[in-house]
């Protein structure tokens, strides 16, 4: 246990307790390499347990990093909540979208840009990709990756099949029997994972899983939309549908609307985002929250920690979805 | 008719005018041999009369202007739209929020940021603000200012009182009379705008301007919802609504929903935006298209301008907003 101390520890009273200079205590907590091994730990472990806690380190410490933030495109509301966590984070991001120019090399552009490191959000990656970023050692997150990234590159994401899992049971619980369900498409990981959350649920529950009610669609309005008039034109149709995104849930409803099927007393419909016009929609969407800024603001902090030189406590962070029930969802229409 | 694109022409863009591939326009760029001479003389050729600048320049060229875009919040799908625009008009952009921290001085840290230049969106520009950043010699352009700015900051608008008239002429076209309007905050020199072209549309139709049907709130859902049900309870309620954004007209479909109204049998409303999830709603809404990204790309090319020492053609750009109808207007019910 540290000795109790009258005042803070400074750096003068560390180098005097380690026996060295003052100039070589603040090369320590600088990062400096120009120090003995064994200077370096014995004063490491001075500061340690004199708890000194660098207050005046952030008015003189070095500018914000500057960061680049890669999106595949600036096409969705999804995207400004990721950032907003970003713009939390202590990072000064620079944003930019391989929309801008389908035909450029990104990763070429990101390694050569001069900035510190580099978020990508939701892009293919592929292992030639990771290779050359891995080489080029510039600290580089993922959020919420299409493909699950090597090992060597961190990630942040959301628990997925907790979030199918609990969108499916929240509508076995409301006595639905006959739900659809309408995933992403079919090679995104995040979509996969949804929908083996579902099935979960369904055998949980004892109800088999009717092939004909498992969809695939883009993540967009259409995807949903296209997707829920087949399963309402279908003999015997679904009473609940839960959609791989809000936008696509939001498709679905257009779909009842057209049928002319009043959403929940005919049909329920379950989301994932939670994105703000989930609340907006009339009726208000049940949906599956993901945390978006949260994620945007973890992947910000482990990419400063990175580029301080610190060390991340996993390279794969997860970050628990919740259900939000809003008005989209009722009791199974007898 | 298309509108002449303001935008940059991408790789896709020119494949499309060639009727080529992708990859064929990707190789022309990048000088490579496996390409018919035919066709690389058309590609040629187009990338030229479209003014192509190849991305990749970046590697050669001088680097582009970095700049600080200001968001009074990260906290509406608004924000995106403008955010795309800006990132298509040759910055580098590093996005921050008055949101970060209420309490800093936003000017200073902008003047001192050590940028070359700032967009500032939807913020309220005092007049000493507008005097330290005149004296700072900073470059500034100020998009959708709520108050008008003084003459000497430049800014990038959209014609709301054309918006606020073309709204109000389309449901007095469609046979309604009482035709309510709910603005934003009074003091929003875009809100008083908008009335005043509703104001205007009432009067060349001959049509009173009821005070009652007046209304105001914030710009958010709950300002459409709260407005609405006090519109849908008097002893004459409108036909119709026309709300100062699509947020509010979601609020506004809402309302009706929950008093049973169904639109646009019974209730006909016209939002203000044009946001992507206006087109999700259910009905679809109809609504005024505010050009966002194209205001967000003029201001930023506007700043490029100013950065690499130009002039301004004018201080002062409205863009033009148009009426884009869907289903979420009718015919005045009998």
């Amino acid at each position: 246990m540290a000795t109790p101390q009258l005042g803070r520890p400074t750096l003068a009273s560390i180098a005097a307790a380690a026996g060295v200079s003052l100039p070589t205590v603040s090369k320590v907590v600088n990062g400096r390499q120009d120090v003995s091994p064994a200077t370096r730990a014995h004063v490491l472990a001075l500061l340690e347990e004199h708890n000194y806690v660098p207050v005046t380190r952030r008015s003189v410490a070095p500018p914000r990093p500057l960061v680049d933030v890669v999106f595949t495109a600036l096409d969705s509301p999804w995207a400004v909540e990721i950032l907003r966590g970003i713009t939390e984070s202590g990072l000064d991001v620079v944003v930019g979208t391989l929309a801008r120019d389908p035909g450029a090399d990104w990763v070429q552009s990101v390694i050569s840009g001069g900035r510190q490191g580099a978020l990508v959000v939701t892009s293919r990656i592929t292992a030639a990709d990771q290779r050359r970023l891995g080489s080029s050692h510039l600290p580089v997150v993922v959020i919420d990756p299409v493909d699950m990234p090597g090992q060597d590159v961190p990630s942040v994401g959301a628990t997925n099949w907790a979030g199918g899992l609990a969108a499916t049971e929240h509508l076995v619980e409301l006595g639905h029997r006959r739900i659809a369900v309408i995933g992403g498409p079919q090679d995104f990981l995040c979509s996969r994972a949804r929908i083996d959350g579902y099935r979960a649920a369904l055998e949980r529950a004892g109800i088999g899983v009717d092939p004909e009610l498992v969809r695939h669609g883009n993540f967009h309005h259409e995807g949903g939309y296209d997707q829920a008039r087949l399963l309402l034109e279908l003999p015997d149709p679904p009473t609940a549908v839960f959609a791989g995104s809000d936008e696509q849930a939001f498709g679905v409803l257009e779909a009842a609307r057209q049928a002319g099927l009043s959403v929940p007393a005919d049909l329920s419909v379950v989301g994932f985002d939670d994105l703000p016009m989930a609340r907006w929609s009339s009726p208000p969407l049940t949906t599956v929250r993901q945390p978006l800024a949260d994620m945007g603001r973890m992947a910000g902090r482990m990419l400063h920690e990175l580029i301080t030189g610190g060390q991340l406590d996993s390279q794969r962070m997860e970050l628990a979805t919740s259900l939000v029930p809003r008005a989209s969802t009722a009791a199974r229409p007898r």
